[in-house]
């Protein structure tokens, strides 16, 4: 393992990383802190070309001292599917979706859980306590169980029933809140205090990231380490744009890949779009977003521990930051597994309505090559699509197509 | 390409592969036939080794000519996890489940619909029709719609919801009917006679047989050639087991692998079970299943095509067949998510629940390899899942762990 140290991301003290570590003491994320000139030194592009794939073959720059304290439910390496129709058909010929759908538990949420729990157990961690809109709930519950580490999740009560039952089925012990991910991150916090658990909430560890970043090195390697020109992923938490993020900057200072940067789009729904805000108002940090809704439920995050990272890495980049509507989303939705095939999830499906928006505005070119992150399966979503297909009878006969 | 012919499953009579193709005169599955001798000249084990993590790898033993005419979806290698705390405990210490999940669409359908909507776009198909109990439907779907070939689904009206949605948004033509899925297969035949679609009902086609083929290569190369014991796989319309002999036979004839084949075990559920019912009878063929009714909705295939197919692969590999019953089904699907953390379908569990039966009277022994094969994800059914959790207030505290 090449990790050095944890570093705050906000005033930059450090913190020694072989024990349990929250927040800084300034109140912000620490981020974990690696040898790059040691892991350079370790592993070269063609040794990576020959390794399994799994989010594994990225040993290297993960956060895991002892291979045995590994928990995998065999994480494959995510497709980017070329969209040949709706690309050129938007003014985009270079247009890809990366569809992390295919991981176990249906969401790119097990990245963070695959290496968020290994490392848990590794500190010695026996319970740890997240507050989530479901995804994550579901991808941790599954991870701990495998990790014998018992996994309390709080979640809406409103959130996706598949999400409910995920927990359930594994034996996490699941709690329900009647408020939003805001009001189960309260119960987790005194919970936390109380009984001495590890908090796995957002941002709140330093290693989920390290999960999340291993879909921009899995997409650079994947792009033979030509970064595209445009990244378009969708914002709640922000832990998967700011893993990207990160995973850039670790590959550029290693100069595996070239001084510029795939410019970094944060989509958000117009129902809670706290990020996109601070943006258009060139703020550093965001603002609690009253009375958040929107179909895309992972997106329903008033205010992220990690927005003011999040604005840097679209700063930095020349990127921006995008609202659509959940109209906009369900139609984007639907003309992507119309033209394409793939049936994705609404937060996923706001990456396209922006990268329309952005292709129209011209903000986007025609000759750029420009990457949709679809977080996960349109499975998980079934309120999304209504179906009333016509009921026949054994003797009826079909129409003509 | 490296297909020669097209051949009789059951009479051998001989075919010519460049034209659509159904049955047989007899009325049995046409089998596709490679000139395996040049298969081996253009490929080694060390090159698929480089290739891409999807099915495409195995090309040469797929029955596509043109490489423009592929259709993907962007199909990963899917994952065989080691069962490390379930299979000791179980008395099987090397006991691992390759998790077809993972696959889009989420489940091994994917497969067959990768190849065979593909090859049906070479040969120049512009409709295809199919019956399906739901997730070969969704699977077919979402392909045609890439391919641009313009699908017709036709499933029980008690088929799962969420396989009903997936058509939908694809914009496949999507019908229920009031029955199993034999009317739905009539129905499908009729309107094929009547308008000359193509018939993609299974193994009335010759070609989805060979996209399952390529789980048997997948899981071959995943074992390093070195065949496991067991095979364990549910068995409804029986595609899959065959699929995988398949591979076994022409990975034989290459001599990549030795004589000796894994004993393939077929598993039906109590509520289904015409091919156990043959199987114990030493019939090699089965009858129609009265009444077929199972929660592991994949296996009510009251009477299968392929049936002598999947006795003939049993019997040639010292194999067996098996019936589990819902109860067992749901016990198994419930113990390997709290043990391991995957949630599967019941489909899937019902190799777990096979396994432990085998293992309880001897017929599977602690040496041996044992694969079970997880057909789905467990997000295709939440129906199986009761969830219950407790629902607090934003000030109510959790109990301790």
């Amino acid at each position: 393992m090449f990790v050095t140290h944890l570093e705050c991301s906000k005033c930059r003290l450090t913190y020694e990383s072989e024990r349990i570590m929250h927040l800084c003491t300034c109140g912000a994320p620490l981020l974990v802190c690696y040898d790059l000139d040691q892991v350079k030194n370790a592993v070269s592009k063609e040794v990576l070309g020959t390794r399994e794939p799994t989010l594994w073959r990225y040993r290297e720059w993960l956060p895991i001292r002892q291979d045995e304290n590994i928990v995998s439910l065999g994480e494959p390496m995510t497709p980017v599917i070329p969209l040949r129709k709706l690309g050129p058909e938007l003014g985009m010929p270079h247009l890809f979706m990366k569809d992390e759908g295919m991981l176990p538990t249906g969401t790119f949420k097990a990245r963070g859980a695959a290496v968020g729990v290994s490392r848990a157990r590794e500190l010695g961690v026996q319970v740890l306590a997240l507050p989530t809109n479901g995804n994550a709930g579901a991808a941790w519950a599954a991870y701990c169980q495998a990790a014998e580490v018992r996994a309390v999740v709080v979640m809406p009560a409103d959130s996706p029933a598949i999400n409910q039952k995920e927990c359930t089925i594994t034996g996490a012990s699941l709690y329900l809140v009647n408020g939003g991910i805001g009001d189960a991150g309260k119960i987790v916090t005194r919970a936390v205090e109380e009984f001495g658990w590890y908090n796995a909430s957002t941002l709140r560890e330093p290693y989920r990231i390290e999960g999340k970043k291993t879909m921009g090195l899995e997409l650079l390697e994947q792009f033979s380490w030509q970064p595209p020109d445009v990244i378009i992923y969708p914002t709640g938490g922000g832990v998967g744009i700011i893993g990207i993020y990160k995973a850039l900057e670790e590959l550029r200072s290693m100069e595996w890949i070239g001084e510029k940067l795939p410019r970094l789009v944060a989509v958000q729904s117009t129902g809670c779009a706290p990020i996109v805000k601070a943006w258009r108002e060139q703020q550093k940090e965001s603002q609690f977003w009253e009375n958040a809704q929107t179909i895309a439920f992972g997106l329903t995050v008033p205010h992220a521990l990690g927005d003011f990272l999040v604005l840097e890495a679209i700063h930095k980049t020349n990127g921006c930051a995008v609202a659509v509507s959940d109209q906009e989303i369900l139609e984007a939705q639907r003309l992507l597994a119309q033209r394409e095939g793939p049936f994705i999830c609404p937060e996923g499906a706001a990456t396209l309505s922006a990268a329309m928006r952005l292709a129209e505005e011209g903000w986007i070119t025609s000759r750029e090559r420009v990457l949709l992150l679809n977080t996960g399966a349109g499975l998980k979503y079934p309120e999304t699509v209504q179906a009333d297909p016509p009921v026949l009878e054994p003797d009826d006969r079909l129409p003509d197509e």
